[in-house]
């Protein structure tokens, strides 16, 4: 709640390389949640761009060289300034090219990674048999390779019916542990709508630019998403009308929804 | 009929290479009417995607270097492996560089070349004087042109007010002879939603990993389209409350509407 | 109003070489306002195509090196055919890369400069320290800026809450000087639709294929603009559904809406 606060207030910069499907939809996700989108993804600005973005979001969705040398220029430059950064690793378990570009992205520390439950399961086995492209596998399955994948992430999502984060709480002077959170709530008009699950990892970029801790703003973004998919759920008539009903949703919610509504329980893993 | 049950039931994977206007409406159609999009058109992945889609999409809208070689390397691999792929020349009769990309595209055989009646015509007549963005001919107009082209193509499909589909039909012992199908039906507001035709090509696709040939998958995915537009229109105020009235249509259409309303006539041209 | 009948009796061509966030919108923005959008920005084309266009928007939201030849070679072309073409300078003024391309691009003298507050403040600056991508300034605060680069342009115009647009007026025969026109309606959920100040570029660029002279156009495409997004506000319930009302309204303004409720007042500055 405190955290939606700060991001209405801050209206981070968010520098999103990303893949075509997704640019509007994802800006316009971006611009009504409460942020501001810059889709900076050329090679010669992405660096000295991310230097002033509050966070990066890398979506490895439809990756052409170019984009992929601006995202390790993004990346490094936003590792080195100390801005958050979150990847969504579209694909990169099931197709060569970009499983080896994400490896190499993973070394640049991203505060969350993001993605469905066949993703984060790619990701974590990379050169194994999943298709990438995927999304059959429930997001509990994806619990063992988010855990894995805390290595390189302070936070990882894998979002489904009933979303799964993992991420590492410090509580007071012990050894910091990963918690487990379940955010329920969305709608199953949610993947019928081309570009939600990436623009769910642009709002978390947002969340990551003003919020406490890499968990927290998972956690914010997630929340904050389903939410708005509820209100949208109520009046739509099917994909189309509920696309521009979540948009408006977006903007609608607020802190009482956010108290009343919101459903996540969290434990230690 | 059969041919829509056979869309939902497998939600075919599409792989699209196509304009950047179009990408994010494309998808939205293919995911509304049943089918699973993914637009991987990098040369790194087009070949290895293009033997595990069961369709292909090229569109020639707004083509790069980088994208032509893809499509090239997309178009042989489903070629190769036996898969179905779809050619929408826009404007392929007005450039001179895509006109010469479309020929040497055409020599991979695609089971349907989909376009409005200027650009059938142009790519027939490669080389001649038409505009090629040119949207003023009727369909009616490019039914020899389209007959010219299934020396390269199963079906070829000339939209507009009434649809001209022509396409090659076995019947029994017979040598395989030319039909001519008309499919009415649609909306004025279509060509008023940019990426409209273009995402008629790609249901033509997801429709052609589904179907027995190529000639029932064009015609199956035009009535689709024109139902959808149908539903559309009876609430739409404007062209922006159609276009996402009509990705609700694409949800909504199903046996009985296609059973009760479906308008199209067959016959030997 | 003559000029938004000419705009509706011709459909112009508009060849617009844009950023990947806005083509979507913009080209449903154009269709519905009664002009023909075409999004050719390869080299291999853009030359040819500017030469049958009737204007050419180039917008530099999201430039790459392939696209940035595209504009050099657009618009020489239509410098050279003598076809209107307008510049919108997104994050010229704080990015050097696109800076300079912007700084080479003047050379070709476009017809308009359209851009928000701190978009003309840092063109006009270049080198200066503006941010490029601050929304903060009012559009008042640009007319100087605005003014001195009416040595590049014919109409410059800093929109905002109050569009201030400048360009030269000839009166008989004295000298031309210039003229301040302030546009007032819009609506305040315009800038949370992302790519809708980028469409409003591209509608300029419709209406001076169509228009006596560059202020004029200016000024149609913004009382067009901002009337559309009145009839939008009236219905809209968040930025989702004032986006697609914002689309109905383009198509819905008509001559009786000019005449009974534009807002605008002209004055030599």
């Amino acid at each position: 709640m405190a955290t939606h606060a700060a991001l209405r207030a801050n209206k981070p910069l968010v520098q999103c390389l990303t893949n075509v499907v997704s640019s509007n939809f994802m800006a316009n996700v971006l611009l009504s949640a409460g942020a501001s989108p810059a889709m900076v993804d050329n090679p010669e600005e992405a660096a000295q761009f991310a230097r002033i973005a509050g966070a990066v979001l890398v979506n490895l969705g439809t990756p052409t060289a170019a984009q992929v040398e601006s995202m390790r220029l993004a990346v490094a430059s936003a590792h080195e300034a100390g801005r958050p950064w979150v990847l969504d690793p579209i694909g990169a378990g099931g197709l060569a090219w970009r499983g080896s570009v994400a490896a190499q992205l993973l070394e640049f520390k991203p505060a969350v990674i993001r993605g469905n439950a066949s993703e984060i399961i790619g990701l974590a086995g990379l050169g194994s048999t999943s298709r990438g492209f995927d999304t059959s596998n429930d997001p509990a399955e994806a619990v063992p390779a988010a855990i894995e994948l805390l290595s390189h992430a302070s936070a990882v999502s894998a979002s489904g019916p009933i979303d799964h984060v993992v991420g590492w709480v410090a509580n007071g002077t012990d050894e910091p542990r990963p918690w487990l959170i379940k955010i329920a709530g969305g709608s199953a008009w949610l993947p019928r709508v081309t570009a939600s699950g990436c623009s769910l990892g642009a709002l978390v970029a947002a969340y990551t630019a003003v919020a406490s801790d890499a968990l927290t703003a998972v956690t914010a973004a997630h929340v904050h998403f389903a939410l708005a998919a509820e209100l949208a759920e109520a009046t739509a008539t099917g994909p189309g009308s509920f696309a521009a009903a979540f948009i408006d949703g977006l903007d609608a919610v607020d802190a009482f929804l956010i108290t009343t509504k919101a459903r996540f329980e969290a434990a230690p893993v």
